[in-house]
Order: structure tokens, then C-alpha cells, then sequence
């Protein structure tokens, strides 16, 4: 039987149950600091006995007692633990294990607390050292620091408000996601990750391979042999020169300088050679000096996707609304605080439906999501209102869930843009792209602070699968503009006319060949179906005012980053 | 302002919402026939107008009345929609536009039906064909299809009743895994699904790399000019021959040989140096031969993710219980119908937990899973019992969900089976691993078909971060073994003491250095957590009892095959 008695450091000892046991058998995690202090900070709790294991934030030390800032990962304000003078945890207190970062385990009585901060305090009567934090080196002491030095601590910065925070706030906005795609009858469905289909087309894919790997265990030579085989070359080039001086001299003849050339040659020849045992010759290559991929796992090149949209409208025409939410990639080399290599995002695919169904998807999604997390993090949201976005955060969030979107054509933005006051860093006329100052002063300024979607883009700058619509200039596509951000999500009415989007495909240069199997879905029981996709770390943004998306993810992926 | 008209075969109009409108909007979609039909069949709906899109699974036309057997993707059943002789949409049906596998919109009223099969059924009063499915070439007639040969075309085969049905069961599945968690105060956490990272050790990895991107863009020499380089290869050999002969006769100079040999071996060198244009050149090489990964995206060699839980262990460390869900991958050749290169598992992680916490946490998630499918798929488990699994099917899955798992450790284990009558393929000893045929004669037969977790297992035959049992022999690792599958979910308490798990891995031979930040997690706070993975595909298959586990993932991925 196991025993989890932890040895050095402070004891804990854990009582275990029988191996086989008999009876209904329950399970119920320890309840945490969140779910003691509840919606009244714990007051209508005082007077229970409570056992708590958490981390210490900070310890303070006053002549009778001891304040621990005790977190357990549950909320951002954790619970203060007392310490009275005098008690058995006083004198652990006092010899100093109990630093920032430990982990302890405390017992006491829930009690009114004269504090102004909280509502509640445990008194301890028990205290136990699980795991000690050496203030010398342990990198998060409590000063604060900036989120560019912690991302370089990947695996620490979870402990700190702030990420601790967006941890709990994007975990509130994943599961909002999934409640509200079920209680609308949506199937969650897993579109694949890596695809050798040929039509994911022009996105900058990062590949799969295992063809490296094996490259990667027929080491290529070493250094040692490396340098031998050029101080071979080296002394040969000297004999060479003192043979070529002494044949000048009548000395050597002709024939003599021809052999220690030869043997220069070849010791060159032996570099080359012995390069080659290395990577670079080993690839598998076609006649034609092209890599030979039939030798790769998936006999084919193989990379990961982009989106999930086009098998998810294979699952949309199957077996009705479904919605992906997955990893992404691009292998743009960008260093933006907008761009992710590796990116979470949720697409929801209709089926019988059109631009309009997708626009009210959309906007009840968004509103679905901030009244979630305003009803379930507003301890979290006012840290990132004070601290963060340092702005009316809750409010905002408030003004976006409880009005109607504005919902606008492209032509009319447009319209907005040319009538504007505001120069603009980028000018705009009909057939361009809007850039986010064209969409914030849209949504923030045309429309004070209200989201607008805009609808129906030329079809020169949108995807070849949107609804060209009845004028052929514009497509039935549609972003969603909010204040602070600009577009948050985009999507379309797929174009289900097999031979209008055939003559698309082929429109934008495109071999309809490789499209076999969408096209399929408008051969077979074709019918009008929509969908969008939205960013889910953009989502994280937003909602909590964090400013660079590698603070959104727990480990952000980018150029020369995939640590941890 | 988009017009969603069909055009062409069939015809259906769309009224659209005017683009900006006032007053509260809510966003539902159509009701869906599993909605419809509810608990009663739709008994208690008889009388209603109702209007169902959906597609026809096939269509029987007797003298006075046609049947279309009309499914909407919700449910396996669907709706039987009767269309009486002499109306409009008899004129439709008898037409021949709707055939198996058309889309369709009817409208009519619910009666009770007087078939034995169905409780109601839609008696039509209008029909509208949105899109057809021309029956001499969809691929999806009604007759029965083979597994193996649907997964040749996955993007139909979820309009088909077993895929459809395993679409709907891994639907609940995932849905009552974040409903299990977070009901349990769990947080999903998203880990990194590229990693740079060097302990994730010996699996077998794909690779994540843009260097051979480059390398297809800087296409090699085209076959013609191969071709052509080769012809003139041949050409010159014809003169060298020829001047050879003459040479023999005295017709030619030694020279004149040696020059024309020169220009055979020039033209074989272009050839060489042709292919060096190609991709095999190209890759950036270090001086050593190795490749020289600085000019890759992550700037190291960057692999898929076989596992999310060294990174859940971070999380948990810090914001307290989590779970991942998302993909995983193996580049393992196998060709199995139990492996898949591309899959999701769900790995739970919990802080201050040992391993009775784990066990307990498995039997509770795996028992919630299936109560959950037991109450929200009651159709679809009847189809997979008569069709699929062809046994009591759920009667089984209630079996498993009302008892409790036996909980042995392994040595129990193995002293079932060195007591046993049987005979195995594989002996077995303390010490080595239990094979899948061990792992069911215990459940199936020691238990009598009832779960069993194991525990306790010999170190040598575990992974470096499982905690060290007391005896020194055995580590806090358990295996939940289920009837017909064997083993489902694997876990472990994890070692949280420093000099141990230093130990530990030299012990195995990895490097202490690459587990720098693994390690860090025990120096600062450590505390004893401990968590399991479950195989999503596995669960989907024991659930349904769908043998291949490429049916349990709508898209798989195995050696040779990436496609859709």
C-alpha cells in the first residue's frame, strides 16, 4: 500500500482507505477557498471548523500574530489564515519555512475578520509544511512583475494574479462556449489536426513529417572527425606548395605535382564525403530532386490545419448544426501581440441556414459568453478592471451583452468611412479591405461604443466558399466589430450551388480537382448552411482587457518559442 | 441585401430579418425531429403544424401514399412524412427528384401513426427540394455498407446510421466530460499541442518543421530537362564508343578519346548537379552535417505532443485541479484497429491528491460518462445493441455505472493469474507487463464482469514520474481495466519529492537538465497530485461497442492516410 508520508521538508501524512471497499463509494474533492466564501465572503460560514491547502502568497509577521495570504488557486483573493502567538503554527511561523510559494496545509475555526479586505479569516489551531519555496531563489516573490519576464517562466506565471486569473476566466469562457452550443442542440464534433488534404490552400502551414527524425539519429559526422579530415587538407596544401616551389627549382617533376594534387583532391573529397553521411544527403528523393514523401507517414505532405471549417460543414451536411473548438496553427512569422503560431478557435457550421441565422449565432454566442463570465469571475474581472484594462472593464462587458448588435452592409461602413472627420492612416474606397481604425470607428464612434456587423464584402477580398450574392459583386459574409478590439469573429453563408461555386474555385486559380469532396456536398442533398469562427485567445483578450495574446494562452507558440 | 434564393434543381425561398432591427432579438434554431418526438414519440405533439428540413433516407411509393423516411441528422430514427396521392408533393415525389440522400423541406401536420414502427409521423402538405442526390451516383444508396469502405469516403459517411449515431454518443461523451469536471471545480486548461520542450521523451514524434517548405517551393529541375540531360548523357556515350572503335582501328588520337570521355563525364556531372538544384541541397546544415534548426520556425526541433500532462502538472501546481482535452498524436506505424495517430485524450491533474484520490476520480468520471449516455442516447445505444455490439450492450454499460470497481494491487494481479485454469499466449511473472488477454480474464472472469483497477505496479515497467512506493519496488501507478477492452485509463500519483525524482530519472537515463522546469515545480511548493488518461476514442468504441477505433473519430489519421 502506497504511503504519501511527505519526507524532509515538513510532515503530511494522509490517511488512505482500504483497498477494496464495500458501500456506495463517493467522490468529492476538498472543497475550496472559492466555494467556502461563496457569494457573502464566507460571513454566513463563520464558526466552522475548515481544513485548507493552498499556496502562500505572503506571510506577514506582527508581534502576536501572523497573517498568511493563503491562495489555493480557486479565487484571486485567497483566504487569510491568523496565526496567534504562542500556538504550535506560531513557532513553524517563526522558524521561517513558510515563505512565499509554499505549500501548506491549515486547519481552524472560520471567524468574523476585523479586516476591511474580507469578511472572513481562519484562526488556525493546526498548520502543516507540505512543500517549502526557498525565498533565495524562488523567482515569483511578491513584488510585482512584468508579463513579458514571466512568459520566460511559463511554468510559474500560472501562479500569479494575474494569469491566475485569465486561467479561470478563459476556463469560464470554454465551458460558456460548450453550454451554449449544446442547449442549442449543436453537436461538438473533432475536425483533424493534421491533413494532407491539398485544399487547405494558401495559409502559411507548418508541416508534419517524421522523414527528419531518422535524419536526426544518422548522426553526421562529428566535429572531431571534421577537423581531422581539414587539418588532412591543410598539410596536404602545404606539401602541395612545397613541391609546386620545388618543381619551379627543377626539383620535382611534373608528374610528382600532379600526384600531390591528386592526393589535395581527394582529401577535400573526404570532407564532402563525410559531410554527406550527415542530414543533408538523406532525405528520400524523387528522380526529379523532389522530396520523395511517399517514404513519409502519411504518404503524402502533410501539415497542420488552418481551420476546421470544411470538414466541419461535412459534419453541418451530415448530421446538422455542429461546432469545432480546437487548436489552429499558422506558421506566419509574425511578432505581433495579436498573432499565435498555435491558436484555440471555435467554429460553429449550420446547416439550413443563412447569413442571417449566422448573425444572430453569433451575436447571442458573444452576449451567451460575457453574461457567463460576468455572472461567474466578477471577482477576476474587477483584478483586470483595477489593474489591467484599467477602464470601466465590467461595464463595457455590461453595454456589449444587454444591446442589439448594429448590423450594417460593407457598402454602408464604407459610406461611415468616406463621411468621417478622422483622417485615417489607411484610405479606404469601395473594394478595399477595412483595417481595424476603419472597423473601431465604425463600432466605436459611428455607433458609441455599440458591436456592428457588417455584412456582405466584395467578393475580391473574401474566401472562394462565401454565397456570392445576387448583385455578383459582393458575398454573404459578415465580421463582427467590437470597441477596443475591431473584428472579434467572421464568417459566411457557404456558397451550396455546385456550379456557381465551381466556376469560384476556378475564378481564383484554383484546381477544382483537389476540392472532390466538397464539391460532393453540394452534389448530394445540397442545401443553404453558415457558420463563422472566432479566435477563442482574442476572446480571452477581450474580456479581460490583457492587451497581448501571448498572455492569453498558457503556453503561447511563436516565432522561436515553443518552450515549455 | 442577400438574397438566398436557390436557384436550379428545386426551389426555396428564405424571408430574411431586415438588416437592422429593434427590440429584443433571440437567436433559436429550428426545432429539431428529436425534439419533436421527445420522450413520447411525439404522441403528445399530435395535431401541431410543423415545418422539418431534413434529408430523405429513402422514399417508398405505394399506389395512393408515398413514405419518405426524413432525417434532420438529430436522431437515428428521424420522421416518417406520408404524402398523400393527388397533392402537390405527390406530383414532387412521383417526379423523381427525391431520392435518397435529397434535401428537403416539408411542412404538414403531426398525426399519430398507424404503423407499428413509429408513434407519429408528418402528414405533408407542402414539399420543397432544396438540394437533390442524383441516385445513379450518390455513393450512399440504401443498402449496407462496410465499415472499411465508408471510411473511403468520410465526408458522407456520417449521413449514414452508425456514424451518425457515433457522432451523436461522442457528442454526450464530451459534453458530460466538461460537464463532469467542472461540476467538480476542475478548470480545462488548453496545453501546448507543439512542443520544443525536451522531455517529452521516447515516444515516437512527428516532427513540426517549415524547412521543408522552402525546400517544395524551390521546386527541382523539371523531368524534362532530366530528360533531357540524361538523353544527352547517352548521346555522348554513343560518340565515346564510337571514337573508342576508331581509336582501335587507328583512326583516332589518344586525345581525341580523352576529349570526348571529358565531355561523357561533363554531361553525367550536369546531371548531378541538375538534381543538386533540387530539394536535397537545400536543407540548412551545420558544419557537423546535422540540421541547422536555428532557421526553423521554433528555432529547435519541434515535435506534436504525445501527452498534456507534464504541463497539466504545471497548471495544477498552480490554479489547483485541472483537465485538458484535446488531440494527441504517435507517429507509430501500426496499422491497428486499436491505434491512431491523431487522437483526444482528456487528462485530469489534481493538486493536494494522492493516488485513492485518482482512483476515486476515475471510477467517478468514467461512471458519470456513462450514466450520462445511458439517459441522453438511449435510441442510438439501442441501434449499436442490436447492430453493432450485437450483445446486451447496455445492459453492460448500467452494469458497469451501478457497482463499484474491485481495486486490487498488481501483485493480487498476478497471482490471478499464475492461479488460473487457462492458458495464455503470454506467461506471465512479477515484473512483467499484463497484456490485454490478463487484463480481461481479470475483469471478465476474476471479477465477473466487473470493473477492476489495478494499482502498485513494478517501477521498471512504469514511468520515472510515478511516485516510488515505500517498498522501493513499486510505484502509485493504477490502471482501470473494463470487460471486452481491457485497459481504458491509466494514471498515476506523481513523484513530488526532488532528491527522489532527481533519482529517478538518471536512473532511467534521461537528462536532469531537460527537466529543468519539471523539476522546478517540486523545489517550489511541491505538494503530492496526482491524475489519469483516458484514450477519447477508446471510451467512444467501449460505449458503443464499435470495434475499429477509426470509426470512433470522424476524420482518422493512420500510416498512409491524411485525407479530408
Amino acid at each position: 500500500m502506497t504511503n504519501t508520508t511527505n519526507h524532509g521538508r515538513g510532515a503530511r501524512s494522509t490517511k488512505h482507505a482500504a483497498i477494496a471497499t464495500t458501500g456506495e463509494r463517493t467522490f468529492t474533492r476538498p472543497e475550496k477557498i472559492s466555494h467556502i466564501k461563496g457569494a457573502d465572503g464566507g460571513a454566513s460560514r463563520v464558526g466552522e471548523t475548515l481544513e485548507i491547502r493552498g499556496w502562500a502568497r505572503s506571510v506577514r509577521t506582527q508581534k502576536e500574530r501572523a497573517f498568511i495570504d493563503l491562495n489555493d488557486g480557486s479565487s484571486i483573493s485567497g483566504m487569510q489564515a491568523v496565526v496567534n502567538e504562542g500556538s504550535e503554527a506560531w513557532d513553524i511561523i517563526n522558524s521561517g519555512v513558510v515563505s512565499t510559494g509554499a505549500a501548506i496545509a491549515v486547519r481552524g475555526t472560520l471567524v468574523a475578520s476585523p479586516g476591511e479586505k474580507q469578511a472572513a479569516e481562519l484562526l488556525v489551531t493546526k498548520l502543516e509544511v507540505i512543500g517549502i519555496a526557498d525565498a533565495e531563489t524562488y523567482p515569483l516573490q511578491k513584488k510585482r512583475h512584468t508579463l513579458e519576464y514571466l512568459r520566460s517562466i511559463a511554468h510559474l506565471r500560472p501562479r500569479t494574479n494575474t494569469i491566475g486569473a485569465v486561467s479561470r476566466v478563459r476556463n469560464q469562457l470554454a465551458f460558456a462556449t460548450h453550454k451554449f452550443f449544446q442547449e442549442n442542440g449543436f453537436l461538438y464534433v473533432n475536425t483533424p489536426i493534421i491533413t494532407a488534404s491539398d485544399c487547405e490552400g494558401a495559409g502559411e502551414q507548418f508541416q508534419v513529417t517524421t522523414l527528419l527524425n531518422e535524419l536526426q539519429s544518422s548522426a553526421g559526422p562529428s566535429l572531431e572527425e571534421l577537423a581531422k579530415a581539414e587539418a588532412r587538407v591543410k598539410s596536404q596544401g602545404d606539401v602541395v606548395k612545397a613541391i609546386k616551389d620545388a618543381a619551379k627549382a627543377g626539383n620535382a617533376s611534373k608528374e610528382q605535382v600532379d600526384a600531390e594534387v591528386a592526393k589535395l583532391l581527394q582529401a577535400k573529397g573526404d570532407i564532402e564525403a563525410l559531410k554527406s553521411t550527415g542530414a543533408s544527403k538523406s532525405l528520400p528523393i524523387n528522380k526529379d530532386g523532389s522530396i520523395d514523401y511517399s517514404k513519409d507517414f502519411f504518404s503524402k505532405p502533410s501539415f497542420l490545419t488552418v481551420s476546421g471549417q470544411l470538414n466541419g460543414e461535412i459534419m453541418a451536411c451530415a448530421v446538422n448544426d455542429v461546432y469545432t473548438f480546437g487548436p489552429t496553427f499558422r506558421a506566419e512569422n509574425s511578432n505581433t501581440s495579436r498573432h499565435l503560431a498555435e491558436f484555440w478557435m471555435v467554429e460553429p457550421e449550420m446547416a439550413f441556414a443563412n447569413l442571417n441565422d449566422d448573425m444572430d449565432c453569433a451575436e447571442a454566442y458573444l452576449k451567451y459568453c460575457i453574461n457567463h463570465v460576468l455572472e461567474h469571475c466578477d471577482e477576476d474581472l474587477e483584478f483586470f478592471e483595477k489593474n489591467v484594462s484599467k477602464d470601466n472593464l465590467r461595464e463595457r462587458l455590461r453595454n456589449v451583452a444587454s444591446q442589439e448588435f448594429a448590423r450594417i452592409t460593407y457598402t454602408q461602413a464604407v459610406e461611415h468611412i468616406l463621411a468621417a472627420k478622422k483622417k485615417f492612416e489607411y484610405p479606404v474606397e469601395w473594394g478595399s479591405d477595412l483595417q481595424s481604425e476603419h472597423e473601431r470607428y465604425i463600432t466605436e464612434e459611428v455607433y458609441k461604443n455599440r458591436p456592428v456587423i457588417v455584412r456582405d464584402y466584395p467578393k475580391d477580398i473574401k474566401a472562394f466558399y462565401m454565397r456570392l450574392n445576387d448583385d455578383n459583386k459582393t458575398v454573404a459574409a459578415m465580421d463582427v466589430l467590437v470597441p477596443r478590439v475591431g473584428e472579434l469573429m467572421g464568417g459566411s453563408q457557404r456558397e451550396e450551388r455546385l456550379d456557381v461555386l465551381e466556376r469560384r474555385i476556378e475564378d481564383v486559380g484554383l484546381e477544382k480537382e483537389s476540392y472532390w469532396w466538397y464539391l460532393d456536398l453540394r452534389r448530394y442533398g445540397t442545401q443553404p448552411h453558415a457558420g463563422f469562427g472566432l479566435g477563442f485567445e482574442r476572446l480571452v483578450c477581450y474580456v479581460t482587457g490583457v492587451e497581448n495574446i501571448r498572455d492569453a494562452i498558457p503556453f503561447p507558440r511563436y516565432p522561436g518559442s515553443a518552450e515549455f
